[in-house]
């Protein structure tokens, strides 16, 4: 712990900030307090919130080029604190460290991203049907954005939303999950640090983070000043943020549960969708939003699959993820534990068959640390419980004849996340992406559903919110557009050749 | 009403189509009979919608280009309909000749514009961090798409969504206003044909309309099986409408309220201001969502400009919409009336002053025909009134002494559609157009905030709705975006340089 | 010959027009004299040179929607002439009916396509780095467009050019090749029916013919008055055009030689491939630009492929070219054959085998006119002759071993235009069309090198010109593009910081 | 000199590099001896032409963001290295020390810009007409780009096109002017040493900078492996250039000669004008390629504005550019004194009058520096030498009557690089960059025609070349565009609906 201390320390913390405060923040690895946070008190929240609009009038102004520059810097915060951000996320969410390395990573890449939006801001010049008319679209600043984050992604998620509303000219606020908010504020000073080295040109206010309990989200997604609410988490929560913020009509970017399945052919590399099922069922323990939840394969292949697969899942280290070599960490919570033996239960009800896995391990080591075998349950077909996500490592595996089966299962669930296929042909790579295909937001070829780059969408259909963000035109939903139509003759033509009066 | 019978013939209605329903549809111009129509089933919802769901899975493989053959089809139709088309919207919404042409001529503009789209649903292809792999973007088919349309575009507010749907690999389910239902019949009818001439290859179901009153619009918004609903109409319409599809994860686009004004500077042409003030609060008897319904006028110029505009008020000729020469035809019913009349009272109430208008006229010639002279009301300040909107003829006036003021009104309303400057000074005019200028989602210079051209995106931001339909890249929100990530080669790097394993 | 003159005189040709005049236009089927056409004397060329000008001094400032509908018009036309065009194409170049009916298509297709564009001439807004300031970019009409054609494609290569040229603003003057100057008319006066109806909206010479030989050509060439030169033909050609239009700073799109191969695989599905290089070889007698000129076999397929292709050859009915069921007519002229039988005889003392085919047949029947036995001819190595481009049903099969010495035979030619892989196996396929694979303009998966939607862009790398036509965004190179920053401030800040006294 | 050795040694140089060489560079501003360098051999060309293409095979399959993280090195390199940059351009080229600064800027933005698109090299996905296929364009790397550039910005010109040479996949063969080599070497060292910190992922040869005449540059320009050439240099350089490379099929951009003009309207904001002029036309001691040339202005503001101008003139510090508050350093040698001796003759021959400047001074401090009173001259009408470039601070005067007079002028010159209007008269503004007004590759508003930010495309049109580089897509030009027609059906349907056999 003293060793974490001045972890924390490097990232800012002052010794106050994490000693002194009601929110108690546990490592899931042993259960062990790393924080004592001070809680944001909701009824500060409408001063955060104005804090947050008198800076949009500020930052707006500020030519998005210059805000590219603070984005920069941010970057560059990042990269030089990548080694102990990565760790604060392996101790508080339990990730193993290359993926704590890997979420900061993505904060570098996005930054970097948003540095070359800056001059890229494009909207586009149209031709009027109008003499001595043009017409024009332009981007502007949208206003405050909320970025409401959950446990999982704990840095990577704020840096996505963060670097694009601050070069789109928007001031940030940001919510992290209660379970993981370490993480989060050592990035967000990162983004502090960079602010400083910025100067004068931010206006006070221009990144907040608030920390505590869900009516601090509340409190955002209600207010009329927030126009841009971006929100992780799970389905139920989004069907509760998305209408409200509807009915205030502002806007939103919902990320939410996925059920992502990887389908495999007969003309598939085994080898590589082995590799691909580990990472994508068991990384993280199996608690990314596009972790594989599912694999469907063609039943001529499905024995030399899972004999692979089970056998190295046999190999698979279990244990402190901070441990060089271990892949497998805690889970967040005895209640992500309890949910996981309970969908077990459930599947081996509705006929499925395990596999292996599901049993609680290292407990001796770790009484307070939630340490499970990934679960591999053979389903005789997508009952109830494989269509529900349940965020551990736990994977249905499905059988199927032929491809367009295959789809149709890969569809037929709530969610739209992330999806796959492993395959050489090339007739059914093209199948699986085409319109009859996966219906997911992403659907990749000979990769697994997870581990997204920041140069796509990301984000997902159905359930999973119909948003997108990082990559592609993401930046878009950060801002306002606007057409112009300008007449700069003396006439005054109307359109469609109306003739009035 | 022979003639009309005659025109509602060569728009293909058959005669007990017209004559032997539930559903009384009355001219506001005299209150006379044009139809009864049938009405739709409630209880039928289901298979209108299943119909189109099983439509989709086929019009989804249709090539795109070949999608755009039936837009162009329709769009030949409309064209050669375009007389009667125009007919029957004056005769049943009231609109000048001119202006119920116009209408028509907007639904052959979009279906041009649909079928050059038709070769052009680009998404990108980008380059991916890691050898051997690619990564694109493709936009596909999204699914049924319910239209919901207003009175007072009967006609082209349908095409606008349906030449988009059907090019996007979309099939369409059209509920016309209750209030205007033969316009909409007519342009759907001549879809009907173009899909005729178009054959096989348009499945059953592709394009649907149904006729009657809310419960059908009902039950497109909470069927999951419509990801797409496009509502057109009032702010507390969407406030019901867009929490109801939030909660199921559908999309919607809504296009509602706006509060337009006009900014008129020292520095403005005053007779295209007074031209634009016309077209802009008179056109359609002021039942726009783009209608004029605020001037904000430089304390120097307010008394030329009011003088002009009252002489020119003082022209109009107001009277039966299908006689050449009028400018203003009845409002739509009896409640325009009553509701434009409330809304006069209290501003007065609130000081403003009437300068001329707000009268009923013509009361003798149509009992039952609501013909409204424009009104023109001087406020001494933006009131509650003023920021409501108020579906008819009535112009409010506001002084101001800056232009940093005259943004502030333009923008202290909680619609955000459009608004336009008039001034011949370049500072004035890029200030109302930057993102510190005007903050709706149409920022027009010189030309009033109605009659856009179907090139750019229409639509507005806060309480009009936030989303966009008609040009740019509006096509996007009829399809889902997938984005794949295309691995080639025979290794399985991940991103972010994750080492797994 | 009755017949002919009515299909001409349906297509608007008046008697004189095609009776008196020094130019002969012969059918390559029996060497018919077809038309006495008159001849653009050379000194008339700055007049018409002037005209063309004149013309667009008025037609830039024509909105471009407004030009859209000429465009369509003209589409319209095509449509409504398509197969009296397709009969003039067929008899002057010797096509078979279904090719010079598809050519038609084309030009239908690039004036839908066109229409659309008309309102997407999209530059870009982009922010500045400086406040008070924005950039944007426009794209604005060039000036006159000289499109100069090859006989092969006589009337959809002018369509391609005239379509887009006229939407962008620009006039065009088009001189087709002496050798199909009809089918140039026939296409040109469909236009000319379009003006007609298109009303004075459009200026006199804002689309001109000239029919004669090369010294046409080279006073557009060499003319400081037209910005951009569009000419199709041999290298041999664009060697001279392309220094001739860059010493004086002229633009210029040439589409000039292809040497286009077929690569099959073990993967590949062999009947589909046999169908392509069929279409792809033998299609318009082996005389398009995208012809199919080498076939890069795997070893293991190498047999079974050409036994299926030699079997293909055999069944393949030569002759005239406007009786159905027939696929191969003559070739162009006598010159075409003689090159033909040259490169058979270098093939041969390179060490080629020659397969089958490369007699003249029909002789008898039609003494004047060139039919040839398609040929085949499996050669040791890429030798010279390979690599020069026959303009002939001439195809060249080659050997490999593994996929990165077939990608390299691929690219070891001059030319690059078009190509194409067979293959099933995605790895091989994405290869091919990634950075290490196909060096040419065109890389096609499962469809031969020929036969391209206009929907993409048209053209190769190397000897082939370098340039696009048809799709995309080939429309930029029609149209000038100017970059503006504008400053609305009140202050002048400098870019990079600069502080300038 | 000691000091100067100091910063040379900074930017990496060995003693030996810029000691024992046969070019020797000679600072404008004293004649003094700044470095010998050591020329490359005409006779190595071909190899480092090999190399580079050696070094290209590998490069290409870098992927671009990974290549982005090359240039984000070089950017950090620039930026450390901002001062030393800056002070070798300003001894060696003459310019003002903020200039040279500004130069280097220029340098760091662009490699920020390439960062951010090293992920968005986009292609699009296109629909196929066809079912089971679909369209997609993409961008590969094109191979070797030489960069040959002037002396007038011998640094940031490099970075501009070798930051988006690299991250499209290009290597860079660097020839720097011989009369500021030592600006390109310092810019070169300092992508050696991102090079050097990037690691083995790049090839020998990625970057290469040959120093020497014009012989190295023909080598360049001549070979085959070179399929891009970017020059920066006179009409007459571009001349031949152009030519040359398109006799063998190769690409280039070409950036010539500039005759830039200023419109000044009534409306003008006089002040901002002046100051406008001043840098314009005297910064960089009128060196620029987009230096103020022509002042238009109209006759009722001519003497005001002169009067202005010529006292501000009056006002300028011409010296040594090293000392802070000098802001007219020395022409870059003799030639350019003598040229513009010349044309100030001939200008006053032609009926020019000499409003002021013109002379030598500061003779005597530095009898080998030649530093010149920036020189006005008032035009009776545009006559032959003020369609003349001279590349010096000799501004020329015109006047006008009306608007389209003044865009007559603008744009009666054979140059088309930059050009602006002075007028807060939106009519006036939008007519000057419609396509009605100015033909110039930039036209800007209320800002002078030099010191483009490097988001927009850079270039000019005419006789500047008509090409672009910096931002907008520009990068398109260093890349080979590939259009893949994927057919992943068991069909082989043909387009244009033809049917063949």
């Amino acid at each position: 712990m003293t060793q974490f201390k001045s972890v924390l320390e490097r990232c800012g913390f002052k010794t106050a900030e994490f000693t002194e405060g009601s929110l108690t923040v546990r490592s899931p690895i042993d259960g062990s307090i790393l924080a004592q946070l001070q809680e944001t008190p909701v009824d500060s929240m409408q001063a955060v919130i104005n804090r947050s609009h008198a800076a949009f009038l500020t930052w707006r102004m500020v030519p998005a080029p210059v805000r590219g520059e603070l984005v920069r810097l941010w970057g560059e915060e990042l990269r030089a604190a990548k080694q102990d951000i990565g760790h604060i996320v392996s101790m508080e969410v339990g990730k193993i460290v290359e993926e704590g390395l890997g979420e900061v990573q993505e904060g570098v890449d996005i930054c970097e991203f948003a540095l070359g939006l800056s001059r890229q801001l494009h909207g586009k010049t149209i031709a009027s049907e109008r003499p001595g008319h043009r017409i024009m679209e332009q981007f502007h600043p949208l206003g405050p954005v909320a970025v409401i984050t959950a446990f999982n992604f704990p840095s990577a998620v704020f840096a996505w939303n963060a670097a694009l509303a601050l070069v789109c000219g928007d001031p940030v606020i940001f919510k992290p999950s209660e379970k993981a908010p370490l993480s989060g504020l050592a990035t967000f000073k990162a983004l502090e640090r960079a602010i400083a080295k910025f100067g004068d040109r931010a206006p006070e206010g221009l990144a907040q983070i608030v920390v505590g309990l869900t009516p601090l989200a509340e409190a955002l997604v209600e207010s009329p000043k927030i126009p841009l609410v971006s929100a992780t988490g799970s389905t139920r929560m989004g069907r509760i943020v998305g209408p409200k913020v509807a009915s205030r009509f502002g806007k939103r970017i919902l990320e939410l549960g996925g059920n992502n399945a990887m389908i495999v052919t007969p003309a598939a590399d085994l080898d590589m969708a082995v590799r691909a099922v580990l990472f994508g069922a068991v990384g993280t323990a199996g608690q990314r939003c596009t972790s594989l939840r599912r694999v469907i394969v063609h039943r001529s292949v499905k024995d030399a699959l899972l004999e692979r697969v089970q056998k190295a899942y046999g190999n698979l280290r279990i244990g402190n993820p901070l441990t060089p070599g271990n892949l497998v960490g805690p889970l967040i919570d005895e209640g992500a534990f309890t949910a996981m033996q309970k969908s077990l239960e459930t599947a081996q009800a509705e006929g499925g068959k395990l596999l292996r896995g599901g049993k609680r391990v290292l407990e001796k080591e770790y009484p307070k640390g939630f340490f499970v075998e990934p679960a591999i349950v053979d389903m005789p077909s997508q009952t109830a419980i494989v269509k529900h996500e349940t965020f551990a490592p736990l994977l249905y595996v499905l059988t199927y004849d032929d491809l367009e089966e295959a789809i149709e299962l890969n569809n037929d669930v709530p969610q739209g996340l992330s999806s796959c296929i492993f395959s050489t042909n090339m007739q059914e790579v093209e199948l699986f992406i085409s319109q009859a295909g996966s219906d997911c937001g992403m659907a990749n070829v000979n990769i697994g559903p997870n581990g997204a780059e920041i140069g796509g969408a990301f984000g997902g259909e159905k359930e999973t919110g119909g948003d997108r963000e990082s990559g592609s035109d993401a930046w878009k939903q950060y801002m306002r557009r606007t057409t112009n139509t300008i007449n700069f003759s003396k006439e005054l033509p109307l359109a469609q050749g109306i003739n009035f009066g």
